[in-house]
């Protein structure tokens, strides 16, 4: 009785077909699109029969809030990391390079487009990005404005918000810019956007 | 004789049918998405017959480069109004509002996601957007790289191209942002914008 209760509960083997289901999923997406991508063919990429897939995801929505509970893990991370420097603000502007890097991977922004351009149609995709942005962002101002604070520089909820918008637009931005412009030396792109990222965040 | 030949060649009326046709696909990729929308359906949205489309255009492809044909249209109005302008960088600086304004509007970002995402697995949109791209930034490196030798800044294509590209995130990034942080106070995105495009045209 213990073993077969164990062997449908098992948490680690329910993760680890969640995750392969989940590589499916982001090479049938990247392959054929969201709406080009069923549930069938997901299945058969991960090498499950047809409706085993159910188990784990009940719909292709459910795969993609996977997708972004994932993001929300990694950004938390960040944070967490950002938290504990001494002196966030200036750590940013010597990370740049990582974070420039990091936006230009395709494994990085791949799967992020597909989600957005779903996002713009699919109401409950786009409420689950905007609240896994909301916590992110609140996070990112706690953090800004006590440094700024500690400076002496403006760190109302207008300024600070503003600039938290613009940053992660130009970060965001950075996966657009690299379908359209591959070429771009990328020390230059990383001077570029430590001088604006000083700007916004230092001044 | 010269009815007949006219009724098949009439420019006004095929550019008419060309309009209508893009129009429904708008319709048809905001709803499907590039690969849920079939060219039997876009036809229907346009009031076609299910044949008549492949009149206008022979693939959905060439209605994605139909699309990406006017992007470059309305960069290149915008690029040649700033040639126009005494001094082009203090007046992109003064002009941003209405540069976030545009970026923010989703009539204006809805199509460009679908394109993006559609890039990012398709060669033939990919070397398009590329091929458009590259003329924009080698107009705005001529403007750009003028403006700043005469303010003594520095102007080798190093500087000048990280920094277009730099700018253009941001600006690409703005439609990203929106969709994950629409309640962002406009004139705080703004402020914190100029912010930024004054410190990498400007300094």
């Amino acid at each position: 009785m213990r073993t077969i209760v164990k062997r449908h509960t098992d948490p680690d083997r329910a993760q680890h077909r969640r995750d392969q289901v989940l590589d499916a999923a982001a090479i049938c997406f990247a392959r054929s699109g969201f709406h080009g991508a069923s549930m069938a063919k997901i299945s058969r990429q991960a090498g499950m029969s047809a409706g085993h897939i159910y188990n784990y995801f009940a719909s292709k929505d459910a795969i993609v809030m996977a997708f972004i509970a994932l993001r929300v893990e990694h950004i938390n991370d960040r944070l967490g990391n950002l938290g504990k420097q001494a002196d966030p603000l200036e750590y940013m502007c010597a990370e740049i390079d990582a974070i420039v890097d990091k936006h230009l991977a395709p494994a990085f922004w791949g799967m992020a487009l597909e989600i957005f351009a779903e996002a713009a149609r699919n109401d409950t995709v786009a409420a689950a990005l905007q609240a896994a942005d909301t916590d992110a962002r609140e996070r990112l101002r706690a953090l800004i404005v006590r440094s700024r604070a500690q400076r002496g520089l403006a760190a109302d909820q207008h300024t600070v918000d503003g600039r938290i918008c613009a940053m992660r637009a130009l970060f965001d931005g950075l996966s657009l810019r690299m379908l359209q412009d591959p070429g771009v030396a990328r020390d230059d792109l990383v001077d570029a956007c430590r001088i604006a990222l000083r700007a916004l965040l230092l001044t």
